[in-house]
């Protein structure tokens, strides 16, 4: 069941944004134990929601890594998002209106904070395991480097310490998209639909990748010229599904907070940030995922001072995060029992 | 020097239309020889002209594979394109006025099939090679299983006999950019103009990959959260760039005809199809490649008679088939004078 916590202080942004009222949305699994001992801490992608459940099959259950027996799992909505927390659809409430496109521009390093106040409302001082996969994973990232002490493990999965150039020519090119769509930035809740649903095809091109789509959208043989094609279909199908669940503002204001993604920041650079680390972390690469490449995860790995590496074998791309749940589960559950 | 070859009859199209004025703008280099024996014919690519030495670094000149003191080069703009050969922009005699929207669907048959004409007229019983790279090899396959006997070698760069279902997407994706711009539709050239930017943009992260990014567009260490990055104002001047310079119709007509590739159609499928080749043949893959991966250039290959597979190491992803010329001269002069 969702929950939110109100923070009933101004959340100062990095950027020099404030937000005057802050609402933390998210979920919890399972039951803290008086040891306080058995917290897991899952961090959301783009556009998911605090409900693992819900976007992250077969992890909550019975057996799985995030085992409601064993486990008092929390997620928490991010920050900007369309899910509960505070976001462009939330009231401004200066102007008494929803801040649509006035929303501040964040970073990841905001979206931890505001995780952290969660944890600290809690009562979560240590938490046995952080885990994040693609954006997840760059909060996970931000929130262990500033409070490496809380958590006893990290586990990182398909992501990074810092956006590469590569995925930030993928968000401009989504955010291009939504500019083309010139209802974009009207004040309403469905301004810039068609562009978003385009944003989102390209997305999940980069999501599934050329094996992803050819393992699963090949057209029958003998295909008229004029045929309407399952690639087609499957695209615009994506987009349209978006587009019924989310808004164009949360979906820039969290691709600009993607770009933004640097754990070095500030800190000495990367090598120094990721110093920090010191706790074990487990790093997962899926095999054909061209967002976080298994040589880019390696390079990862390499540079955290106590990472085990390993590899899921997958025909769905960076998707393999979400699909791969069998072989998530092998690795995970060892890790975080031991 | 650009030429154009009228065509005075009504060009009846695959998908039912019927063009009643056919304009074919072509590029030559060179000279024939009297045997009539040195002519090579080089298919051009989505958004390229007719003028290969201007588009194909390094080919055109002394001791390349194109040397003009040695062959006699013919390119061809394709139909639909926006370089002088009859698209979206020219006159509907029916009208008066520009086709624009109303520009009838065409394949990529239909671009093989003029080529034929342009070849017919210019007295090319009998071409040399035939060399086509990207959606340039989709017309040479086009035109080899047409007219076999016409061909003496073929060669097929980043290319393949049937579009894939992930090429299709990345189409789809581009269109759905397009549309999202409300402008498209207008009759005027520059409708959808911040759609096809968009579009552009979708096609490069394609013809670059994760590598190609990662390896030029890196921010120095440091950058404030805040920064322009590059990879943002990499991808909003090469859309830019393409308005300049092409217009949205041709793009999507181009777009569309790509997605009806398949030189199995109507021929008893891919196989028979391709068996008609028995003409030496040379394919090549980028090794980065992730629109026509290795994978599917080396299974291209095996289907192919009498073909030969070579691979191209580069960081730059489809895109190396412009820019790795060295590679590309090692591999085709031998090719060619054999």
């Amino acid at each position: 069941m969702i929950q939110y916590y109100r923070h009933n202080e101004p959340f100062e942004l990095e950027l020099g944004g404030t937000l005057p009222e802050l609402v933390i949305a998210y979920h919890t699994y399972g039951t803290l134990n008086a040891a306080r001992d058995n917290a897991v801490w899952v961090c959301h992608a783009l556009t998911a929601n605090s409900d693992v459940a819900d976007w992250w099959p077969h992890t909550v259950e019975a057996d799985a890594f995030l085992d409601p027996d064993r486990y008092f799992t929390v997620c928490a909505n991010i920050l900007g998002s369309h899910y509960g927390t505070t976001g462009p659809l939330s009231t401004n409430p200066a102007s008494g209106e929803p801040y649509y496109g006035d929303f501040p521009a964040i970073t990841i390093r905001d979206m931890a904070r505001a995780h952290a106040l969660l944890a600290d409302h809690l009562g979560l001082d240590r938490i046995k395991v952080l885990v994040g996969s693609s954006v997840g994973g760059f909060q996970a990232v931000e929130w262990a480097v500033e409070q490496p002490e809380r958590f006893e493990k990290l586990i990182l999965i398909a992501t990074d310490a810092k956006a590469s150039p590569w995925s930030i020519a993928v968000d401009e090119t989504q955010r291009m998209a939504i500019r083309a769509d010139a209802t974009f930035g009207q004040r309403r809740p469905d301004a810039g639909m068609a562009g978003m649903a385009a944003a989102r095809a390209i997305g999940l091109l980069t999501y599934r990748g050329p094996l992803g789509y050819n393992s699963t959208q090949q057209d029958p043989d003998g295909l008229p010229a004029d045929a309407l094609r399952r690639p087609v279909t499957y695209q615009r199908h994506q987009g349209d599904k978006l587009c019924k669940r989310y808004n164009a503002y949360s979906y820039v204001t969290i691709l600009d907070a993607f770009d933004t993604h640097d754990a070095g920041r500030g800190r000495g650079g990367l090598d120094a940030a990721l110093a920090r680390l010191a706790m074990p972390a487990l790093v997962i690469a899926i095999t054909t995922d061209i967002i976080f490449t298994p040589a880019e995860m390696r390079a990862l790995a390499a540079r955290l001072p106590r990472a085990h590496y390993e590899e899921i074998a997958s025909d769905l791309g960076h998707d393999g995060f979400l699909t791969e749940h069998r072989r998530l589960n092998q690795l995970l559950i060892p890790f975080i029992q031991q």
